[in-house]
C-alpha cells in the first residue's frame, strides 16, 4: 500500500543526503575531529523526515524542491544537534543511537558538545542560503522559536526535571510537544514559506503541520513505548493520532491534486507502527 | 587618563544591560530553571566589550546606537553561551566564572548545556530583529562563521585536543584567534553592517575589528599568563598588542573625528593591565 511512498521518501533522503554533504565541512579541513564528530551525527542513519516535511510543503504551495533545499539542510543539522545533546550522559546518558556508539562515545563528550554547537550554527547559515532576505527572516524567527527555551530545548529541560518521576498528562504533552512537535511544525512552516506562497496558504500548513506535528510525537510515543501510553493508554493513544492524521488532512482541503504526497506521507507517518 | 572612556564604557552596559533584560525571558516563565540558567549565566558580570564594539562600529560609521542594539545583544548571548560550554566538566571544567559558582555547578549539567544551546538560539533571533532583511542576513553569515566549527566553536576544539600538550606557535596562533579574536572582529563588522554603511566603510571596519581581535586576545593571554606569553615572551606580546592597535587605529583614519571614541576603546582595551 505505501509502496510508491517508501520510495518517495527514499528518493528525497538521497537527494537531501547529497545536499547535506555539500554544506557540511569535510572531516580532512581542520578541525578534523571536530568536523568528523559533525559528520558521524549527521551520516548516521535517520528518515530525513523533517527536511522531507519541508520540502513538500514547498511543493503543495506551488514552489520548487529547490527552494526549499537548503532550509531542509537546517531542520535535519537542527535534529542532529537535538540528538547529539540529548544523548550526553548528563542528559539522557544514552551511549547507543540508532545502533552506533552515540557521539559522545565516539568522539568524547567535549567534542560531542561542540559538535552539536557547530550544528546549529551551521543550521541557521544553511536556513538563510539562498533565500530571499525577507523570506530568510521569517524562517529564521519560526527556527528559532521551535529550537529555543520555549521550544526544543525547554522540552528537553522539563523531561530531563521530571525524569523517573510520574508525569501528569500536562507535563507528559508539554515535553511531546516541545521536544518533537515543535521542530516538525515549523518544518512544514518553513518549508511553505520558502515557496514565497501567501499567508493564507501558510496558515493552512501551519495547521496541517500543527496536527502532524502532534500526531507523530503521540505515535513517536507508542513505537517506544514511552509515557503517553502509560497514562492515555495505547488504544486511546491510536485514536488520537488518527484523529489528527485526518484534521491534518482536512487543512489540506484548498490544495486539490497538489497536497497529495503530503496527505500520503502524514498518513505514511502515522500509520507506519500502528 | 581613562576616565571618559570609562564612563563611557559604563553608560553603554547600562544601555546593553537593560536591552538583554527585554530580550532573556523572565525567570518565572516556563520553562524556569532553564530561564534561570540562561539569566544567571548573562548577568553574572562581564563588560560588554563584543556589544560596545558593536555599537561603536555602527556609531562610527554614521548609524544610530539603536540600529545596533539587537546586534549588540546577540553578541553578548553568544559570548555568554560559549562561557558556559566552554566551563562544563568535560570541557575546561570551571567550578567558578567571574568569582560565582559556575552555571553547571548552580543549576546543574543538563541545564548549563541547554542554557547555552537555548542563548545561542535566542542570539540568532535577537540578530535580525529589527534589522532590514538584506542587512539581516549579511549580519547572520558574519555572525555564524564567527561561531561555527571553522570559527569559536573550532578553536575551543583544538584547545581541549591540546589541553596539557606543548603547543607551538602555529596551534597557539590558531586557538586564540578562534576563540577570542572571530567574534571580536565579527562584532565590529556587524556594527558596521548594521549601520547600513557602504562597502568601502565596512572594509575598513574589518581591518580594524582583525586587529583589535588579534591584540585583545594577546591581551588576554598576558592577563591569564597564557600559553602565549610562555612562547613568544612578555615583552614581545606586549609590543605585538600595541603595534596592532597602532595597526587598527590606522584604518579608522577615514572617517575622522567620528572614529575618535572607537579608537579611545581600542587604546584603553589594549593598555587596561599592560
Amino acid at each position: 500500500m505505501y509502496m510508491k511512498i517508501i520510495k518517495l521518501l527514499q528518493d528525497r533522503k538521497i537527494l537531501i543526503d547529497s545536499e547535506l554533504e555539500k554544506v557540511l565541512p569535510k572531516g580532512n579541513i581542520e578541525p578534523k575531529k571536530l568536523h568528523r564528530a559533525m559528520r558521524y551525527s549527521v551520516f548516521s542513519g535517520g528518515k530525513r523526515i523533517r527536511p522531507i516535511l519541508a520540502i513538500e510543503s514547498c511543493l503543495c504551495c506551488g514552489g520548487a524542491a529547490g527552494d526549499a533545499i537548503n532550509a531542509a539542510c537546517a531542520l535535519e543539522l537542527a535534529h542532529s544537534f537535538s540528538l547529539v545533546h540529548d544523548d550526553l550522559p548528563s542528559m539522557d546518558n544514552d551511549a547507543y543511537r540508532r545502533g552506533k556508539p552515540a557521539c559522545h562515545k565516539k568522539y568524547g563528550e567535549a567534542d560531542a558538545i561542540l559538535a552539536g554547537d557547530a550544528l546549529i550554527v551551521l543550521a541557521f547559515e544553511a536556513l538563510v542560503n539562498g533565500a530571499k532576505p525577507p523570506v530568510a527572516v521569517k524562517m529564521l524567527r519560526e527556527f528559532s522559536a521551535a529550537l529555543g527555551s520555549l521550544g526544543m530545548a525547554g522540552g528537553q529541560s522539563v523531561d530531563i526535571e521530571y525524569e523517573g518521576r510520574k508525569k501528569g498528562a500536562r507535563i507528559l504533552n508539554y515535553i511531546n510537544s516541545h521536544k518533537t512537535g515543535a521542530l516538525i511544525k515549523a518544518a512544514v512552516k518553513i518549508g511553505a514559506l520558502a515557496s514565497g506562497a501567501r499567508p493564507h496558504k501558510i496558515k493552512k500548513m501551519e495547521e496541517f503541520g500543527a496536527a502532524v506535528g502532534e500526531a507523530f510525537q503521540i505515535v513517536d510515543d507508542i513505537i517506544d513505548n514511552g509515557d503517553s501510553v502509560a497514562v492515555f493508554g495505547r488504544a486511546a493513544s491510536i485514536d488520537k493520532a488518527r484523529m489528527l492524521t485526518r484534521k491534518a488532512n482536512k487543512s489540506l482541503a484548498g490544495f486539490g491534486s497538489a497536497s497529495r504526497v503530503l496527505s500520503e506521507i502524514a498518513d505514511y507517518l502515522i500509520e507506519r507502527k500502528i
